[in-house]
């Protein structure tokens, strides 16, 4: 029979289906290779083709905007949100409505056309993390912007608009509504027991090992209770830290070294997914020091999201969290 | 620039997205268009294939489960949820779980594969919703049930399984979250103004007529102010009603022919386009009466949802709902 499950943190509830259920080899999904491109705007050499960029890794003398370095971070050509400019709050009859004051930049993580988080280096996937880190550090000190939010979308099928990889980082002037949820589930679980829920989910998980994919020293990745899709995956940090940008620099190394191994079982088990990438850190000003704890979550592209879900907000997952923790566990990279 | 919008019932904020601005012919869309398939279950002749029907109209003394029938309802093979048991709850560890009671239904609209709810007869039409209302009345008796969720993936980029034409009908232990973002957003609008907000958006709406699509003498469609969607379609009752259910038999008429209508308009205007539609109506054994509001909402599969999406439930459009409502407005269908 199904079984309907609880996040501990949001509320949400979701339905893990056995008479849907669906094994690595069942998912009918866009399988995302290694392409070419002479004409794209993100390989070195193509700088000019490309807004000015913000910062660069690696450069050895060159000059911005001209070849050389090993990372860059640009502004977003197309943004979804733009900085200049002030915030204005409108009404419009019943309706309510602000103009589009953000940032969106864009971490372009390698030189190399057909390099992705799971064939690049550690330390190149550090360096990709540092950068984020940076981007954050830096925009915090605008104070129009409530929430910044760092996620990737790897594939054409998981919303990729290019096929050279990068990262993306949009700093919004209020806390959207997911986060808003969580942040307020990590609080009411403070509040009754004065624990962090993450840290609490940490210790089930680690102990009892059925939803456990893979640890190192710093982090712990684990297939959540209630995944809202097939092979959803979240890294969570050992030690209890709100915000991602606080973290000392050896967990960036074991972060980059986790999610390159948890990316490889991925691709080799689900056979080259596309995915996103999402880091889940606190909202900008808000003392979230004591319940909010910052994760990583994956989520491969294998199913379509339909009617019922639009409905509802009520996931259907064909693959219990037990069974895909399994698979990804028992992988040989 | 870029607008944010807030949703008057939910208080979702959405990106108008100016920047990334798509009229209709830019979206790569996967067209649904009319096909056979001699072993489909749902097609006449083929009754043996499905499980026992529930209900079926038009049969002129034909016996259950053979040919003869204008529509068919059958509960699904695959459910979600089912029937049989008694709704246990528990907990594991942190987290809680409940077993997977629920009823999960098709309505299978015509015995002809190749029809839709664009090309059938408005009767035919009226038949789907009026086969819906009888059984909800049903299932609403079932005290387990919480809420009943109405809606039909068209093509298989919006989820569909099977080709024929069909609507699903799931009723749920609890209610979804998405659903009660919505009713609590209805009762806090009346609690404040003693009005319900849907049927102030139809008072600005049909006034401003910006975002108005159609109307009829029961039924009026509109982009609504904040959608998540490109050409998101709501279509709201007149007449101030609660529940789906409990609508007069003329309003089914006129909802019919507004569905043929709008679904017209779009396969002209978006070519064929994937669509999910969803029948929104209040949580069963809740006084709803006063604030809340049964609708339709048509959602046709233009984007793709993306990292920054499933993070923040932020939904970034690149079309306008004033530009979506005058496309769908000026459609000769």
């Amino acid at each position: 029979m199904s079984e309907l499950r609880k996040d501990p943190v949001t509320g949400r509830w979701v339905i893990i289906s056995n008479e849907r259920r669906k094994r690595p080899g069942d998912f009918l999904l866009e399988s995302v290779h290694p392409t070419s491109n002479a004409s794209c705007p993100f390989c070195a050499g193509h700088e000019q083709m490309t807004p000015k960029e913000l910062m660069a890794y690696g450069r050895n003398g060159s000059g911005p905007d001209t070849p050389g370095w090993s990372l860059r971070v640009i502004p977003n050509q197309y943004p979804v949100l733009r900085v200049e400019g002030t915030l204005d709050r409108e009404a419009e009859g019943l309706f309510d409505k602000m103009n589009g004051i953000g940032a969106h930049e864009v971490v372009i993580e390698s030189p190399r056309h057909e390099d992705t988080l799971a064939t690049l280096d550690e330390g190149a996937v550090e360096q990709v993390l540092w950068a984020c880190r940076e981007r954050l550090m830096d925009l915090k000190r605008d104070r129009r912007f409530r929430y910044m939010i760092i996620f990737k979308n790897h594939g054409a099928a998981a919303g990729a608009s290019l096929d050279h990889s990068c990262t993306q980082l949009i700093a919004l002037p209020i806390v959207p509504r997911e986060v808003r949820d969580e942040v307020d589930g990590a609080r009411t679980h403070f509040m009754t027991k004065e624990r962090c829920v993450f840290c609490d989910i940490l210790r089930q998980e680690t102990a009892d090992r059925r939803r456990l994919i893979a640890e190192n020293a710093d982090m712990v990745a684990i297939a959540p209770y209630a995944p809202r899709f097939p092979f959803e995956t979240w890294i969570l940090p050992r030690r209890h830290q709100a915000c991602f940008e606080d973290s000392p620099r050896h967990e960036y190394a074991s972060l980059a070294r986790m999610l390159g191994d948890i990316l490889r079982r991925m691709n080799k088990t689900l056979r080259m997914p596309p995915f996103n990438l999402l880091i889940h850190s606190a909202p900008v000003a808000e003392e979230a020091g004591e319940y909010y704890h910052w994760h990583v979550e994956i989520i491969p592209k294998l199913t379509k999201v339909a009617g019922f879900e639009w409905a509802t907000g009520f996931y259907l997952n064909p693959t219990s969290p037990e069974e895909a923790a399994e698979v990804l566990r028992d992988v040989r990279p």
